[in-house]
């Protein structure tokens, strides 16, 4: 059941419970009027403590579409995190006014140290350069829109694929269905991190690393382009070689397959040229159109509007999430971008991994 | 019909549809809380990406008393656009999310490149020193409440009549009602264009061009006021010998009419003195009022709420404009602040005009 | 009457127009869903020209939560007021679109400058280091829930008495009833400005000053925290000293009466220790969440919604606030943060007291 829960990371759901949440999408896309007071008297707080368009508007318009409501922080510089108010604090204040959290912070972890004092759900927004778990619910849903299904496909992931948030996230998540086929077109200084083609691995998925998107374009039911910055190459000779290798062009489309779809998280700034826009088989835009009823579906979902056992009352007295994880004195988690580093009163928390300490804000491997 | 209508320029309504808005607009102060669920369901985007307040908030506030809803972004710096995000973009973005889209952008002719990608009505809240429409309609509704008419008037423009953007949408306005006179009242250095000029010329109005509001102000039937700015000048003691001249006080107001209103598109700094505002011919602040009220007309227009046959739906499925113009290859727009010459995707656009080519963006001459 | 009142100064309302206000908080927190209709139709325009989360996001909640609607400003950056526009000609402006303005800003004496122009309810969200009424409701009613009273109560206020400018308003409002007994725990360097202890004096309240927080605590009915600044150290090697006898943690908790809360007008830094947190007697977030209640009350009452006669219509045509106060010509207020001496349009005021002028926007004697 996801009434009251928590998406701090993709894979918080379970592919049955995405099937449930895709469903009622569907319906929603289908007769968005019938859903036009679902979330009457409810408020979600928009909690955007780094700049964002797309995804705030995204939220906003999904909850105004629902019947709710919305208030919230735009950036950081405008708020009491400008005062040195802690993630926690800020958290159990909202839950006092709010009845979901959608929160975007630059430190990792913060959504997930929020969901130990909410008390309402929490949904990550984004939270630095871990995760954005609404990005992935988006790209499954606008894949299984196109293809019916999200099993035996073949997914071309382009660009940045060492720091590419949502490549990392798409991938983790595509790796719960069967039959995946991935291909990972990057220059060699951009190529997956070892810990993602290990979750490849044990998933049992097959997948290519290859330099050009021509070889293998065919082939592809998706390609999913991200951007490769200039500012990741440390030789800015060799950037200037690479980049036109990795921009999609009405030349590279003329070989995709007629029912390659070609997505993007946007903004796409030059890797997609705009002749590409006009091609059928362009579909980051839809994506964005498809984003807003994934999270109308989530928003519905959470808050338990349209399962018969609405979350009631203007607080919802929810336990904080019950973790699994430990506090193992003496351990400290050592990424200064992590809520529990930057912020001394956040009491570490890790997982055990094989004899290893996960922490369990931001994932990264302790001492 | 004004449904699914665009407002960029403001001419882009004829007087007849002017009319039938401001008859709205009538019916709207007479009984506001008739219109009170005129726009229920619907969304307005607010995309601003300069700073304004009084536009900003008579939006928002016009759309909230229709009982439609708002989401938007107040500022260029915690936005998309900050990491290079086109207009063409944004705008395709947020007509997945919105039902209108009221655009103010610091590129001219921002909001006429939001049409064509839009697929919902865009309305021009201020581009640049380009144009702002709704000023304009505020203007005209505002003199028509005070004196009845459009026609036949005689009109004072004081200030900064070389840059005052909202003079000149004014007197283009103006120009297409019979019988109008106009006091052009500035400095040598801030006389109105050779362009305007020619604009009055081309419609038979009658113009004078003087120095000084006392010659004058007696036989205004509005005054509309403007601020003369000390940057605009380069002989900065010039200015200092030339700005008491523009500054509207007491003394000067008793040589006005006694029928003679005084406009200000606001915010007012020092030219309209504060001890004028308890004059009953002061009319800056009702203005202010009367924009609001235009405003809920134009939004119930644009979205056809009112005339039996509204736009429904979450996405208004309109055509993009098409626009006569055409592309004239080899041609490009030469104003660094056009959205044609800043974003290198966006398509130039040219309008033939006597054998020049005329940006379709911006207005200004290319090449 | 509360009905279209203004709030700038706790002492706005009398503490029977206080216990009115409280009761309905009391129905509000006892059934919200009553209420969630209570302001259909009519909009808070929050104008926060300086940075706020919490004070802003409680507002919103509380209009929102009462089916009102919320639009305004964020930061003085992305508004006219970087363009000069003064106080007096915002607030005429947005009385022309919303039904109530909530305030905050730099200028001291700002909000009670706006009650002149705006012809509806304002209310003061903060004024620069001068006062911040609904913080005081807040605390008032936290004590009034926990306590069952206001009356008879041993007050003990911690940290920076000096420049504490929620200690100075919670100190003047509960001078008003009886018995009360306060204990001022504060370096020496911090400790409470004349004028307030000559408030206590002239009340008739008991008080003692004193150093730590242990010699005390014992004793205290309600322990209200506020942070203790390096920056109002002249030495630092002396706050460094000190600092940590203003801690609040579990050991000096340990020291308390069994039925002592703990308030703290938020946000804390490291004057209470997190583990405090966890302590049945620490309430300063349910402090936070009563003060979204307070604020629902407080509008309901300013609005007129629950008491059979609304303010109605989009413009409430109330008289400027009446002043006692005189202009005085020839004398100037001196507090460079006072809104009379930073905007030269505002007219001065003064109210006379004892042969001395004292400022009516800022309070404090002028020449």
């Amino acid at each position: 059941m996801l009434a009251g829960r928590n998406l701090i990371s993709p894979s918080d759901f379970s592919p049955r419970e995405l099937d449930e949440l895709f469903a009622l999408a569907d319906d929603i896309v289908k007769d968005p009027a019938a859903y036009a007071h679902a979330c009457d008297g409810k408020l979600l707080a928009t909690l955007f403590f780094e700049p964002s368009t797309r995804t705030r508007l995204s939220f906003e318009a999904a909850m105004l579409r629902l019947g709710g409501r919305v208030f919230g922080v735009q950036s950081a510089a405008a708020s009491s995190t400008s005062k040195g108010e802690t993630v926690a604090d800020t958290a159990r204040m909202v839950s006092s006014y709010a009845d979901a959290i959608a929160m975007r912070h630059f430190l990792e972890g913060a959504p997930r140290a929020a969901t130990l004092y909410a008390g309402i759900p929490v949904i990550n927004a984004g939270d630095g350069g871990h995760q954005h778990p609404t990005q992935t619910l988006t790209d499954l849903y606008t894949i299984r829109t196109a293809k019916g299904r999200l099993d035996h496909l073949t997914i071309g992931l382009c660009g940045d694929l060492k720091f590419g948030r949502t490549v990392h996230s798409l991938i983790e998540a595509m790796c719960r269905y069967e039959g995946v086929t991935f291909y990972c077109i990057s220059p060699e200084e951009l190529s997956l991190p070892n810990y993602i083609i290990a979750q490849m691995e044990a998933a049992g998925a097959a997948f290519h690393q290859v330099r050009t998107m021509e070889e293998c374009i065919g082939r592809l039911d998706v390609l999913y382009m991200t951007r490769v910055q200039g500012e990741r190459f440390a030789d800015r000779a060799e950037y200037e070689r690479l980049r036109d290798c990795y921009i999609l062009d009405a030349a590279k489309m003329a070989g995709a397959g007629a029912d390659t779809i070609v997505l993007h998280p946007l903004p796409r700034v030059s890797e997609i040229a705009t002749e590409v826009d006009a091609d059928p088989r362009a579909w980051y835009f839809k994506q964005a159109q498809y984003g807003m009823f994934a999270r109308m579906a989530l928003l519905c979902k959470v808050l338990g509007v349209t399962d018969g056992h609405p979350v009631t009352g203007a607080r919802n007295h929810l336990e904080p999430t019950r973790t699994p994880a430990g506090d193992h004195p003496g351990h400290r988690c050592q990424n200064p971008k992590c809520v529990a580093c930057a912020e001394p009163t956040q009491p570490p928390r890790f997982v055990e991994e094989g004899g290893r300490l996960r922490c369990w804000y931001c994932d990264q491997l302790a001492d």
